[in-house]
């Protein structure tokens, strides 16, 4: 395990992240690569080049993941798998997904230049469209693979262009490497990923051993009011909806209230209807994002939602619907402590984190053991242009990485 | 008084109400005449042929406000002005201006058909621009009346014309009435309106006597945090600016707390960065609109809000600016009372009232004696196309105004 956490090439990986980057590259400085656009399939084209480099096996299923696999002493074992996604959000930055696919692709070389053979084929996957950007519903790669299909191909793009059609584009682009179907037994899944929060940076550690995505509940509530002249109706007569949804949140925030700081609560969106300084709000809507790893404090906290709000608002009224609900996922023990292992051999401090995020590992987590590595990144932040995470950071997840496929690569 | 009250013709008055309100009608029963626009010119243009057809002498300044004048036994003295302003808001209603520019007509034609003669002449004055909806600084002729120029006439509308511009082509468009300078002594002015309020319907209550106009703060207040994932970070951690806008917004309630119901605070604007459900708010714009009819209480609390703001938004930051910041205006008991008599004339209920919206008698209030008579309008609807006052009301405040007018006409 030391020996191929050694092997990482710092500079090689550096220079695979810069690259890439360079697909769907901003002038801001961030990425735009949208999935299966004619950016990501240059980018797709471009990593299945290096593949061919090395003596890997390249494979591509009906959801368009692509597969590069290093060949095990048994090749008959299901693989050992790690990755994320190629694709950005739309003013995105250089590490969200890009690095899991590249960590995984350096791990491979790692193994290789340390002269390592595993008994399982270690294998590393670019999911396709994990943020959704362009076709809305997200996760559309991992999600085909474990259900064995892509769900809603008919959807389309703003321009019109169905996701059926933009995989066919994008496999039709690759038209020498194998095609498979999708889903296929899976030893264990490693996907090493940018924090996307400040805990890291903040506590000086290098790498956060995932134990689980949380699972969240989001609502949209809209309180309906009467509009009025802001100068002459009294205030007693009023029926001012963003006072009225201001109550409802400050009522939600006392439900929130964790000393521990383990719920996530954020009104992201709010909109007021007229929107005139000297009319009374006639109508607000707003968001809510609720998270925690507990998916008995998400039923508990999020069962009361629509009644304290209900009851806030008075006199006015709302109408709250939950329009998303995911379980939270635990990565199991023989994932977390192959990294843990790793870390350790790698002489790099970590710690338990959950993540707060979504990831493709959420998914492949009920196919297979799955497990996530994180690594700092500045101010936490993601999803922006300048999302930013330092060279020796994403060298010591993919020392750490490494380490841990050659572990699982050897066990039963 | 109680003669011209009776003279005031129902039927006469609604039907000239309708036959304004299709100048610019909406589809949906509203009204859009912008000031200055050709439905304005067209409106102005049957106000004027409607003149003529009494021995009316009908004359505009050079901010295009219309006169309309009855002779009195002496001509020299100053006149007694009664009216409003026809241009409306952009979905605008019927009455809103419409009614009292026609109330002070109605009136002229009542003090005919009972055969008054009065010492002073009384005039009906249709104000350019009171609403600002074109050209954006309202009460351009009010304002211009008591200045003797019109301000700003270089600016434009959204097409680019300037605001002279369009002063002349709506002068241009009634050669044959008499030009005079902005400005003329005038006795006393008196300005019928609806309500804009449900003061009068709740009380069920036909006139208003107003007894002044509240002062106004305006505020804008910019709140700045800090983005971040609303997945990942700690609510310890959090600038979230969003909230830090409620806790102000909360402190501000406190301080605008008023048990006998005179303050009107109103936030009916706010708009929140990047407004995304899964993004904490980087940053928040919220509008204060604080109105009070004491000087005193406007000054004193009015002064706390920048501080109680940057206090509450901690650890945000927030940038407080006094936008808008007009004094109260009181109504002089010559006015007041000269309605009180004419409601008890003409038996009438009625009870003094504060304005809370702007009037063009604000303006005129530093020129002259002023007041103004209020009548309620449907659910103190305004600014809407189903803005509405029923037909007794109508007739009621033309009654109260004739009366009024024909007390003050007889004043020294």
């Amino acid at each position: 395990m030391k020996a191929v956490s050694n092997a990482v090439d710092s500079e090689r990986l550096w220079d695979d992240l810069m690259a890439l980057a360079g697909f769907g590259a901003r002038e801001d400085g961030g990425v735009c690569r949208h999935a299966l656009s004619s950016e990501d399939i240059a980018a797709r084209s471009w990593l299945i080049g290096k593949a061919r480099e090395r003596d890997y096996s390249i494979a591509a299923d009906d959801a368009a993941n692509l597969f590069i696999t290093r060949a095990g002493r048994d090749n008959a074992l299901p693989p050992v798998l790690a990755g994320s996604h190629m694709d950005s959000q739309p003013a995105g930055g250089k590490f969200d997904g890009a690095y899991g696919v590249l960590a995984a692709f350096e791990a491979l070389r790692a193994l290789d230049d340390a002269g390592i053979e595993t008994a399982r084929p270690v294998t590393c996957v670019a999911w396709t469209n994990e943020e959704g950007g362009r076709f809305h519903v997200p996760c559309t790669g991992s999600r085909a693979f474990v259900s064995g299909a892509v769900s809603d191909p008919a959807q389309t793009d703003d321009a019109g262009i169905s996701l059926e059609s933009a995989l066919r584009s994008t496999l039709d682009a690759a038209p020498d490497i194998e095609r498979i179907a999708p889903g296929f037994p899976v030893h264990a899944y490693v996907e090493p990923h940018i924090e996307q929060g400040p805990v890291l940076e903040r506590e000086e550690l290098p790498i956060g051993v995932v134990t689980g995505i949380q699972g969240v509940r989001w609502f949209t509530v809209r309180v309906e009011g009467e509009p009025g002249h802001a100068g002459t109706v009294p205030q007693a007569s009023r029926k001012d909806a963003f006072q009225a949804a201001m109550r409802a949140i400050a009522a939600l925030n006392t439900l929130m209230a964790d000393t521990d700081d383990i719920v996530r609560f954020t009104v992201g969106h709010l909109s007021i209807e007229p929107n005139s300084p000297n009319t009374i709000p006639a109508a607000v809507r707003f968001s809510i994002d609720f998270r925690h790893p507990d998916a008995a404090v998400l039923d508990e906290r999020g069962g009361k939602v629509a009644d304290i709000i209900a009851e806030a608002v008075q006199p006015c009224t709302a109408d709250t619907q939950l329009t998303t609900s995911l379980e939270p996922v635990a990565f199991p023990d023989p994932v977390t402590s192959a990294i843990s292992q790793a870390a350790d051999g790698a002489g790099l401090a970590h710690k338990p984190l959950a993540s707060g995020a979504f990831h493709d590992a959420a998914h492949i987590a009920s196919a297979c053991p799955s497990g996530m590595i994180f690594i700092p990144c500045r101010g936490g932040l993601s999803h922006h242009p300048d999302e930013w995470a330092e060279p020796e950071a994403c060298t010591a997840g993919a020392r750490v990485l490494a380490g841990a496929l050659a572990q699982l690569a050897e066990t039963n």
